[in-house]
């Protein structure tokens, strides 16, 4: 039995039965006789642990033979330079969503990339606690994409839908790739880091439709996605422990969970006894508007610094972790990733209720 | 007892003790309850991990607080551009220096940042089995950095020492950081990928001196040197679990071997027990000069492509692994970075002498 409860919003907790098979495999690889951490990126155990990844994300998002799936380096934030420099050209116009945080650092990162940046909101500067409607978001003619993050940790808000727009999306799905379905009809790339559904941080996937492609433009070939799609994410050497902890999570996902479509609804109960709990509670509220709040992050306080922090400290006394709001905002945010139980959150829960008759 | 030689160049062999490390931790890291890969990259026994694998590595390297060191995601390919972007402006002068596939790598790479590249070799294009000499490096009075790769994994070359030009030096020290004393008097900024001589694949080191940072060039953020320095290595999600592995490495390094010295003199004595090996063979041969072999990666052949796959198979039969050459020359090559015992070479050797007398 896991001893504490991990709700740190990432990296955050592994599923059990992952970290027991790291165990299994630490000083022989399939019968290698030596660790996973030891063999070369160019053996045939690696390439094949490469493949089957890239050929799981491709199962489990359905992705057909239209999209190019890769694994590179350098988390969603080389991402935010790597998107726009590979999807768009020198003064192109590109879209760009605010709700929040990690949107924010996308958006500053394009901003040094050369690009024609429109910025959409919900018109409320400085109030990510409801996502932009309908009415808010047109994207331009021209632009070559609307750029959106799926779910914001921070705030704790996700699109339940994504926008409706002529521009094709980028989406940042960083932190609930795997946690649901994300219909991806009018996606043009979608990259999430390891860290908080599918692994350890190290690794983040890209996929990107064939069609969204452009020829050479002279990039660095490093940062140049076709580098890494013509070598199969071979390009240079990969991260390999850290894809092959991913592709314990995606068969833990498919074999011990049962598919995308569980998984998703296991999310939702997990985040739905959690609403509850705050809605039903008179010292706990959540500021998120009900229709945006996100299934992964929940973000929640008493009003009071004070309490808040009492509250936190309670929790950590009783082997609750990662419950402490992100430091720009303070207040408690508890991460429910997919490695998350519901047993983890009953006694999140019960610590509710507990300090809730003493305060 | 390790059943495997690992001569793997890269990812390659682990010290057992590591390993053994790691299988301990594996379920609760430093009494947390949780995994080192579960914890919150802010979280103070991760902070303090970051902090103190760049602490040993000051102290290894011996860098005064006239340098900044980092630890980043992208291998040496992403420091390849990183490197001038960081270190030199657009349109500047910058000295390369081609000793074979991975300078040609970092020169291929610089071409597309927009420098005036100038690139220096040995002068016999195509025979990289010997380095070029003072003679033949004479860099640029404005060049920016002469850029070197002190070990040339795949022709077996190794600058003992490094050429003395006006022009500091940028180096890639990726195969064989940590296996020797590298002389800094004239270097600006090193790089090393940690999966040679300190760890896994997914995190690299840059130690740069502060009085080589350029002002804001108006570079990505995630490119930036600076953003790393400021936030300690912290400005997004390190690889923390491949940062854990260098920090066993770099314990191992310091006490079980007993620091740099022990280290430097144990690799050249385990190179030089091999190329004896090599050189009082009547069927294998080097064709690396003496004065300029490497201690880390030792090309050979036997002159012959089919006895060279014989050896090869008869190497893997008998449980030694990654003796085969770089693809691009073929012949073998074996790697003896830290982790690589004496037994091992032994091993070799004794291998050597049997398929000998049966040829």
């Amino acid at each position: 039995m896991r001893t504490v409860h991990n709700f740190s919003a990432g990296p955050g907790a592994l599923p059990r039965s992952v970290l027991t098979q790291v165990e299994k495999d630490l000083f022989s690889y399939r019968d290698t006789g030596v660790s996973v951490m030891e063999l070369s990126h160019r053996s045939a155990p690696i390439v094949e642990l490469i493949n089957d990844t890239t050929d799981r994300f491709r199962a489990l998002l359905e992705l057909d033979d239209k999209w190019e799936v890769i694994l590179l380096q350098g988390g969603g934030s080389l991402q935010f330079v790597m998107a726009p420099l590979n999807l768009s050209m020198e003064g192109d116009h590109v879209d760009y969503v605010d709700t929040g945080y990690w949107s924010q650092r996308a958006i500053k990162e394009v901003g040094r990339c050369h690009r024609d940046v429109h910025v959409f909101s919900n018109g409320r500067p400085g109030n990510y606690d409801y996502l932009p409607g309908p009415d808010d978001i047109k994207t331009r003619q021209d632009a070559r994409y609307l750029h959106i993050c799926t779910n914001n940790t921070v705030v704790g808000t996700q699109w339940h839908q994504l926008p409706r727009v002529d521009a094709p999306l980028v989406i940042d799905a960083s932190s609930d790739l795997l946690s649901r379905h994300i219909p991806l009809d009018n996606v043009n790339c979608l990259y999430a880091h390891a860290q908080k559904n599918s692994g350890l941080a190290g690794v983040t996937v890209v996929a990107v439709r064939k069609s969204a492609l452009l020829p050479d433009q002279g990039l660095p070939y490093i940062l140049d996605y076709r580098s890494h799609i013509d070598q199969h994410s071979n390009y240079h050497t990969p991260p390999v422990f850290s894809i092959y902890v991913t592709n314990l999570m995606l068969k833990w996902l498919e074999y011990d969970i049962g598919g995308l479509d569980m998984m998703s609804q296991l999310n939702t109960e997990k985040s739905q006894i959690l609403y509850d709990a705050i809605d039903n509670s008179d010292l706990f509220s959540c500021p998120v508007i009900q229709k945006d709040r996100s299934q992964m992050n929940v973000v929640f306080s008493t009003g009071s610094k004070e309490t808040d922090a009492q509250f936190i400290a309670y929790c950590q006394e009783n082997n609750m972790t990662g419950v402490a709001g992100h430091r720009s905002r303070g207040g408690m945010r508890v991460s429910l990733y997919n490695a998350v139980t519901l047993d983890d959150i009953q006694a999140l829960i019960d610590s509710m209720h507990t300090f809730e008759q003493y305060n």
